[in-house]
């Protein structure tokens, strides 16, 4: 069985070494010192390593199972999702208001990285009810923040997100769930929706379902499209469960992995629904929450290669296979672990180099979440809009690939599913998928992110790179291993950006063929920034004497793997964008 | 359920108009024309379609079973294989000796190709039946020759490789498999072997395994190990089958993928066997067919590549999502298909251009193989033992991302299982494994196949690169297109090659930190090589007013898209190449 213990030291120098947190001006940080946020993710750690962890396989191999419209959960998953509510970890960063404990965000970030590397599958199920929450604290009324928030804050209750339907994902203009009012204020929702995930399940009382559908008079298209509460069970004015509302699992889907959560086909037969915000503008509301929402799969991508490479590390330093070139390491044994080859050690660092950057980048993330939010800083919310397509773009790809090189250290024992390493990466493989596929995410990127607010977002990144390169170009050694590098692909993305502005105009298909690689030359030069400010963090740690110098050596040294052997990537990205939309539209749709 | 249909006219461009297959002067090819290829491809692709495709979702999703020691395939598996016995497929390309046609080696690879694309789990029972019968044409006596090989040729009988064991796969050396001389001349052999694909089986009469196992008197390592056939059920002098021998299946592992394929562990519990080829030169008789072996997983890499992009290609014009930037495609209905979007044709694009320049690639490597069995040519030889780590490690590695961005097309419908196209990934993930994991195909390429014969072999392929560009410098669309990006990539290899020169006599590491990027490296080398070839011959056929013109079009765009947005990855691999070794081998092993 896969191996999974929380990396705390490195999430507390993310968290205090880089990002200050323990620092900040933000409202809510005064709360984060050291020996807090020890102590809360010292308790997650155990909870994920001894509950959650044991729990990933079972939930893979047994999945979920409908029976007479009810929606079983695999053994076990009952009981942890009892633990995660008694510990009160959906609150952690909801309003006291409706019983949360109104902590910041990135610590809600932090926490919720444990909890999906421990146990994806599972985490889901409160992961959209967070979002469903987020989405009322937002448009809800009173009535219904009253009625709802309480129940779901503390996990009673789960919520989900109905957007797909069979023929429309992306272009949700399309959808046929309709909305008819009725005399009481209330709507009739028919129409059905896919890949609900955690559509229903036995761990709830009752599960609330935020829907997507066209109430009459609203126009074509998206602008039709308003937003609907639909309980599974109808709640009494008393707050106590009524009947069954008109809500039904049509079936569970079988997928690639995430087993152990119910992707569920809903069919609502004039089910009641409430409206949720203005009538016909149930798209904003949805998306309202996106940035939290698809920084929460960017952190799934990351999350799963963290405990994908835990595992690898650990076959690596156990495996005997070969001895090293150099001489033999283990030579009382009867072959040298792994580890010591150069190519089985480029996995690792490939992995680790990539985790702990992905770490830092969604960690900042949320830090300018937290920022937009408590301090309702417009600079900060520009930054966090710009950078969501990349989090969740760049950390999904690079995660999933991340899980396949985790299982690759393993060679045959990766392929089987005993050890676990399919696992990580056919639940990987989902996040590069939902909440936006990351073709979306890079068009969201480049045709409405970059040139929002007059491009300014981006100017303001690029000053930041270039304004913490000259206050540290003193330093020698940082300059030649993490400055230049640094300097060199911030200066390939410039150069995307001027290509797309240059040729943009009057071709839009131009900007759009280049708008992959542009997520992906971005979150190269977000990890090479995010790097560099660790190995600035970690030099200064060691100048001052720091406790545990070996960890902050470490820090250097993966930090210079991934500015040697990762950031080259971006001008192989450069040169794709450069050839622009020619390669890419010249053959006609029958000729391919 | 997922398509498949044969690609027979781009196999037909690859063996005619590129390779000039009819026209070549290895023995066997003059039975090459056109004709008579069109007409055994196009029966191959007759049962592809009809048979083993639609059998390939059964295959996953039921898998195989052992029961009271026997190996159950899925529902319709014995059928088609018997359809493959009747049609003689698997002696297409053997010994007419013993029941075969006697057919080039480049024949038999195109029709395998088919056969995988339409169900790789069920191709290998008749993958790894003709590396065991390659292996006794080397090395059997005559009398074993005699006595297994018409069977096998037949598939009355199919064969396997036994290698892997649980504590050592890569490191043969270390296996434990013990083979005790007896008075007969024969050898009980006791052990266990793991990872046995198609191990058994309720298709065929008796399994031939072929055990690697130490014999007294052999030295330590891998100078120790002999090679023993082992069958299921004895034989008969007469031929007949006799009591089952002592080996057993100990189980069927659960996989990613290929669950149509038992992969099995064997228990020798004192089985009887024979050895095959001299004592504690075993070793070298299971790799004498090492290069066939390879380039037929390599195979499996681009295969299931196509079968996944055929797929994709289909969808993105029957789905209707969004409208073009440049105004509606498809204005009467509600939205354009999303081939119109410039992200989903570059994921098209980028399957397409791997696709065909894989399979050119790989015929090209059967044809060496042909060239050196069948004319003894020396230096085919050595250029296919150079090349042939490549389209193992390079295919396999890009077959299966190919296969992920297949997947990604689909977007959620992607990952259901029900469009199929999650099985083309997961099965073909296994190529990046098996048949040495891609990493041993690196060291291998770098670490013996460069320095081969005074490293003559690299330089030959460097020599034939700037033959071809000089002979046709003066086409000049040529030349922007196609010869200039081939000739940069081409410098980017030869700067590798220079750094490990240079660096590699001080320190191996150096070279072995840089020998994965130099396989990739080598394999875009050899992609864009054959595009350009490709290219050549498609603009001679279309100025001698060739009958398809718009194929000849297409598979220029399709070139032209490969040199413009695959080929600048070579200088990502350089750059990481010439980081050297630093940054790969500074932390120690517990430091990770």
């Amino acid at each position: 069985m896969p191996i999974y213990s929380a990396p705390v030291q490195d999430i507390q120098f993310v968290l205090h070494d880089l990002l200050e947190a323990d620092d900040s001006e933000i409202p809510g940080y005064e709360e984060l010192s050291r020996e807090f946020t020890a102590a809360v993710l010292g308790e997650a750690g155990k909870l994920a390593t001894e509950v959650l962890a044991p729990l990933n396989t079972v939930g893979d191999k047994q999945g979920c199972r409908l029976e007479n419209g009810t929606v079983h959960t695999p053994e076990g998953f009952g009981e942890a999702f009892e633990e995660i509510r008694q510990g009160g970890w959906n609150g952690l960063d909801l309003p006291e208001e409706f019983g949360g404990q109104g902590l910041p965000y990135l610590l809600g970030t932090a926490v919720g990285e444990i909890m999906v590397s421990a146990n994806m599958a599972l985490n889901m199920y409160q992961g959209l009810t967070h979002g469903a929450i987020n989405t009322l604290l937002a448009h809800g009324s009173n009535d219904q923040k009253a009625t709802y928030l309480p129940k779901m804050v503390s996990l009673e209750w789960t919520g989900t997100m109905n957007l797909t339907e069979p023929h429309c994902g992306t272009d949700l203009g399309l959808i046929r769930t309709k909305a008819e009012p009725r005399d009481d204020g209330s709507y009739a929702v028919t129409g059905q929706k896919i890949f609900i995930s955690a559509g229903d399940h036995d761990m709830a009382q009752n599960v609330i379902h935020l829907v997507l559908a066209k109430a009459p008079g609203g126009g074509a298209g998206t602008k039709g499209i308003s937003l609907f509460l639909v309980p599974k069970f109808m709640v009494n004015a008393d707050g106590t469960l009524g009947p069954r509302n008109a809500v039904n699992v049509g079936k569970i889907e079988e997928k690639m992995g995430i087993h152990g959560n119910a992707t569920c086909v809903m069919d609502y037969d004039g089910a009641t629904g409430y409206l949720v915000g203005e009538l016909h503008k149930g798209m904003r509301a949805m998306f309202t929450m996106m940035n939290e929402a698809r920084l929460g799969v960017g952190l799934q991508g990351y999350a799963q290669a963290e405990a994908a490479w835990q595992n690898a590390r650990t076959y690596a330093r156990d495996r005997l296979q070969g001895r090293a070139a150099t001489g033999a390491q283990n030579p009382d044994g009867p072959a040298d672990p792994i580890i010591v080859h150069p190519d089985v050690r480029r996995m690792l660092l490939d992995q680790k180099s990539f985790v702990e950057g992905a770490r830092a980048f969604t960690f900042w993330g949320a830090q300018l979440i937290d920022r937009a939010n408590r301090k309702d800083d417009a600079e900060a919310e520009g930054m966090i809009s710009l950078l969501t397509p990349v989090i969740k773009g760049f950390l999904t790809d690079k995660g999933f690939d991340s899980t396949v090189l985790a299982q690759q250290v393993f060679g045959g024992h990766g392929y089987i599913e005993e050890w676990g390493m399919s696992q990580f990466a056919r639940d990987a493989r989902i996040a590069m998928i939902y909440e936006g596929a990351n073709g979306i995410q890079a068009l969201d990127l480049v045709g409405r992110k970059l040139p929002q607010d007059g491009g300014r977002h981006m100017i303001v990144f690029f000053e930041m790179v270039k304004t913490f390169i000259k206050e540290n170009e003193t330093d020698g050694t940082l300059e030649a291993d993490f400055l230049d590098p640094l300097k060199k692909a911030s200066k390939d993305l410039q150069a995307a950006g001027m290509f797309f502005m240059e040729t943009g105009m009057k071709d839009p298909d131009s900007a759009l063929s280049g708008s992959y690689d542009f997520m992906q030359l971005f979150g190269h030069v977000c990890l090479g920034l995010m790097w560099a400010r660790m190995a600035k963090a970690a030099t200064e740690a060691l100048a001052h004497g720091a406790g545990d110098a070996k960890f902050y050596r470490t820090k250097l040294a993966t930090g210079r793997y991934y500015m040697a052997r990762q950031l080259p990537a971006t001008s192989m990205h450069l040169a794709r964008i450069q050839s622009g939309a020619g390669p890419v539209m010249s053959l006609d749709a029958v000729s391919f």
